[in-house]
């Protein structure tokens, strides 16, 4: 008896993928610039091939000028950003240690969750969302909660409710607390300054599909000395074979060790994605960033829109508004989708149905865009759209 | 005080990527075929575009072709091959449970190692390197170690050494051990066979970058309604929120509720790269590497070098060859890559130094290229790479 594979019975083939040409400003995936799409249609290279071995210290170079660090131990996981931050976890904690994390967002929630599936014990400071948070509060909650923390983890760009979270004040909190800083840069790297040395950040995580417009699928990390040494002192095994930065460091690192076969044409793409950034130069980029957010931004309030974040507290990148009350979330994005080739972003969480989350990252970050998510939202609110 | 990326001491930017043509005739990645580099290439779109989603569905439905199953929990997870081996184990195994895995090459012994890491105890069966193994040897270790099993697990093509392992009795050793059957197919995807329902096999794992010719980066796997039940009535939640397939079978099932942002591109890949696959026809494609495996195996044995695995347990796909001992390792491979463009790889655990792999995987599998190959290894085997 045959399998489906080798029966006459198999399906009929589908045709040759023809996606449509949208305009990504949503949470990510952002738009992806014709060079980053040519690099990454390249002749695949062999994990081990010298030229590539080669191509893999660029990025760790340029990756650590985008995390504005030092850090040896800054390269690209192979998986999305979620990985990255199961990275970071996975790798600093082990059973009965305990996280103390702010939880403003479904992406501190995330990282509650990911910490406990390790073993550990996570305290949460519970922020209201779409607000920045307070370190004050989590020296009060470390305070009642008692004992030691390993890590003390945010988020500095919550992709969820489109707050940036200031970095001051946490260095000496976590140095307080005998913890480790643990930032959540994922939709901030190649856009907003990131500069893990500055604010003293010990572990960082990122993706490569918002404001570097690289196609998903890898996550750049960065661990501090200090982390390191947390990492090369555990008692016991990293408990993801697939995520051990102990063995992956083996084959960024100079050893050359072969662990899993690096994504390689993914990485092309993030070679030339950290070209671009570098080349526009990162405050020019941020600046760019953060004019044409503002500009969006007063726009959509001066439509009449409400936004999910006061002023002062906002991503330039990512914008949560308000679903007016009289309006459909869902029909309003297809007509979007549809009418317009615009892709925005739906609200996750409690914010699920009652938020849209427009994203300006990286190459999407345009005047252009800047007009044409506007017009769309206009045309889309008149009627027939409302609910 | 600024970090490094934002000051004026920037490194040099490095050039746009110019990788030389290789031809990839290693363990993986294979040669991958110009309209997957041209799939990948193609705009990205939002993970949750309805046009995405579709592609999804066609991955899933060719995906199954490949494998030779009708399980419904058939899918591409964001990683590479070792991802895809960490997610059928940490989603199958609980602390405590038990895996009796066979041990004949690099391969079976890191099933055992993430086993370990996820909680579990590995009992190994060890066999020889370049051998296929014996079920009755489980049978009686699975005797001598007394208690019960939750997995049996065992490599069915083994890259380290190029052992094809017959799949015939390991279903009914598995019922005898009330046990689920595990089995790594990652270099036999689209090259040999794979017919997880005839065998009986309850979870599979593969990659992208082997007979798929499509770039690494992709595991697909695959789980049987009796493994998704064990999934479902675990007593503790699955160790790692990146692969816990409860929730990603969310997002690729009918819920489409997001998870992690897929590796859009990559999954154009792999749209491309099972549609050749499969239209080429499975037969035929195994046929091919049989046909043409078998020729480079007799040439080289016609050169006079010993060949790893004994005829009757090769696998076509990759041939593992002793390093004559009057020839250094290295420079033969270096040669290959310089002189003729052709890599090949080198040998892991006890087979480092002394063992090369060839590979014929899906595109890369030709007539030219066994005869290039061979060319090569000739010339390389003249004066002056001997040691």
């Amino acid at each position: 008896m045959r399998g489906p594979g080798y029966d006459a019975g198999m399906p009929a083939l589908p045709p040759s993928l023809d996606p449509p040409r949208r305009v990504l400003l949503g949470p990510g995936p952002s738009e992806v610039p014709a060079s980053v799409l040519q690099a990454m249609a390249r002749p695949t290279l062999g994990h081990l091939d010298p030229r590539f071995l080669a191509l893999m210290d660029e990025i760790r170079e340029m990756l650590r000028g985008l995390f504005g660090t030092a850090n040896g131990w800054t390269l690209p996981m192979s998986g999305t950003g979620s990985a990255g931050m199961e990275t970071v976890l996975v790798n600093l904690l082990e059973p009965g240690d305990r996280v103390l994390v702010g939880v403003n967002g479904v992406f501190g929630g995330r990282i509650a969750e990911a910490a406990r599936r390790v073993g550990a014990e996570a305290v949460e400071v519970a922020g209201e969302w779409g607000r920045a948070l307070d370190p004050d509060d989590f020296r009060r909650a470390a305070r009642a909660a008692g004992g030691s923390f390993r890590l003390l983890a945010l988020v500095h760009a919550e992709t969820s409710t489109g707050v940036l979270q200031p970095m001051e004040g946490w260095r000496e909190l976590a140095d307080e607390l005998g913890a480790l800083l643990v930032a959540d840069v994922v939709t901030a790297l190649g856009g907003t300054p990131v500069r893990l040395d500055e604010w003293g950040v010990d572990a960082a995580f990122a993706g490569s599909q918002k404001c570097l417009s690289c196609p998903p699928g890898l996550a750049p990390v960065s661990l501090s000395p200090r982390a390191v040494e947390r990492l090369q002192t555990r008692r016991e095994p990293v408990r993801s074979w697939y995520l051990d930065l102990n063995l992956i460091a083996r084959y960024w690192g100079g050893e050359r060790a072969y662990h899993h076969t690096a994504p390689v044409n993914l990485l092309y793409a993030l070679h030339e994605a950290c070209r671009l950034a570098l080349a526009e130069g990162l405050e020019q980029r941020a600046a760019r960033h953060r004019r044409l957010g503002a500009e969006l931004q007063a726009g959509l309030e001066g439509m009449g829109l409400e936004l999910r974040v006061p002023a002062g507290e906002r991503l330039p990148q990512l914008t949560a508004v308000a679903v007016p009350d009289d309006v459909a979330d869902a029909p309003v994005r297809r007509f979007l989708l549809e009418e317009f080739g615009v892709e925005i972003g739906g609200g996750l969480g409690p914010m699920a149905g009652n938020t849209w989350r427009i994203g300006l990252m990286g190459a999407g970050c345009t005047r252009a865009n800047v007009a044409l998510v506007q017009a769309g939202l206009r045309a889309a609110l008149a009627a027939p759209v409302r609910a």
